[in-house]
């Protein structure tokens, strides 16, 4: 959709742009499509300052910024996110990767793009539920750093339902500026960084077990959020209240909280393999109250297990919604 | 060899390391090798502060050390390389990679070790034909940079080729010294670190259509010494008696300086697909005297083919020396 006009801005201006297409989804965040893209690369002679830009959702932006990583140790890059959750997130901080079918981004790099270029115009055609995904994550910049936002985003469902461009242009430019905060302060993870994984520890173990084929990934998180506050709660870190704030407000960007057909062990077993467990112990990401996060390594696993179990409810369906 | 002494230490001191071995030789840094050590790590449950140690030469340091860079989006590493030629060169300044069909360490990332264990007492075990490929990048950094150091090598041939402890770590000391000087300078290959690849515009190429079977690869480095030796003197840079020199000392170490059965377009192509190319220019390392190099990227074509064509004699055998 746009391809041919980025190419023909880029031409216009004496660059001589080639273009490489992959299927949506995130199975072409494999070993299979990297390797193609670089052969196509070798191919085309394509020299070190050359660069690489990513114009797609956070598929594309994980699977080429991580080309762009490992092409000849590193050539330029600049993300070009199409779609809500990648502007608000994926496509800034520089984790790029791809998935094992043991865990998603199992293999990757921490890689800086030159520019990202994050135009609101490009949601305008953005199928309903690939929009409403977008949400979860802000919902969780929301939860974890930024109460006033959470009371904007109550206030304000309708029109940003209605993608309303001038309150979208300010709500992504918080959001973008959120996470360049953190990431400045602690690119690889070490500590501050952590929190933005809320919602992620259930969230990629769910997405692993169902193949990323069920959940979108914004939907898997959405969930995850869920589970996280029933933990907070449970461990008497949050009170019902909040957690059923976060619960409508999910609800109300027709998000999902609940799944099906899941299998609780194999769900677990996932957890264990995520890149943020230390000495076999998995770190949650919880919120004390709305705007506030922390990690926390000693959550009791029965704890864990319940919310997890009253998350899941039996049936084979596992659809959204 | 040093495995299993390696693993008693750890284990002493408390740690639970694991083996994965790898078959010896290039072909080991491919794709499919990068993918089965993932495969184990995951398997294994790696954790992200678990640390890899690339214990052997250059093919261990360059893979292992791209798997440590790319799991779980990086991992600790440690260098401790085995051969001269890693000691000195290949493990330290962080480039890590596995070779494409069409060219050598097309894929890889810059990724700094968190130390780098370099014990000479493991060269004494040394097969003679790897010890010696490796003097040539020890004579690389006297070409480039050190005339003093070119002087002591050729009046201590004798001690060297007999592996004298005292002396050979002096050597690779002093060799670590500047490649560590240069890195911290220029970690990216920007500038100055491109006159590291002295010898290895040709040297890649020479592996590369050679299938990397045919050649060690300090002595594909030794070769393109002479080539760029040759270059340089018909571009009126370099006298023909320091490129006498040069020739003198290689030979002197057992290093190659001619190859036979080689097809000159084919290797030239595969020049056109080195990193260090800009806007298709090939850009060579040249020396204007012992100790003193540069970056040349406006060499004509003719003399660069006429030097290529004057070390790569006729005849399909392609052996060593």
């Amino acid at each position: 959709l746009y391809a041919r006009p980025l190419q023909d801005v880029l031409e216009e201006h004496g660059f001589q742009p080639h273009v490489f297409t992959i299927p949506a989804g995130e199975a072409s965040k494999s070993f299979a499509c990297f390797q193609q893209i670089i052969d196509w690369l070798v191919q085309q002679k394509a020299e070190q300052k050359e660069a690489i830009i990513a114009l797609g959702g956070g598929v594309v932006g994980d699977l080429a910024g991580f080309v762009a990583a490992c092409y000849q140790r590193g050539v330029p890059l600049v993300q070009a996110p199409t779609t809500l959750l990648a502007q608000v997130d994926s496509a800034i901080g520089g984790k790029t990767g791809i998935n094992h079918a043991l865990g998603k981004n199992l293999i990757g790099a921490f890689y800086q793009a030159k520019l990202i270029y994050a135009d609101p115009a490009f949601l305008l055609t953005l199928p309903e539920r690939v929009y409403r995904e977008g949400w979860a994550e802000i919902i969780k910049y929301a939860m974890i750093l930024d109460a006033e936002l959470f009371g904007i985003l109550e206030e304000q469902v309708g029109s940003l339902l209605a993608r309303d461009a001038g309150l979208l242009s300010a709500i992504i430019a918080r959001c973008m500026r959120m996470k360049m905060d953190i990431v400045q302060c602690d690119e690889r993870d070490g500590g501050l960084r952590n929190i933005l994984n809320y919602g992620h520890t259930f969230g990629h173990a769910l997405e692993a077990v169902t193949e990323y084929g069920t959940w979108l990934h914004g939907e898997a998180v959405a969930i995850g959020m869920e589970v996280a506050a029933r933990i907070a709660v449970a461990s008497g870190l949050l009170s019902q209240e909040d957690a059923k704030r976060q619960r409508t407000l999910l609800q109300a960007f027709g998000l999902p909280v609940q799944c099906a057909g899941v299998n609780i062990d194999a769900v677990i077993q996932a957890m264990q393999r995520d890149k943020k467990v230390r000495a076999g112990n998995t770190r949650w990401v919880l919120v004390t109250g709305i705007g506030h996060a922390d990690v926390y390594s000693t959550i009791d696993a029965g704890i864990a297990r319940e919310a997890i179990a009253a998350v899941c409810t039996p049936g084979g369906q596992g659809a959204s919604q």
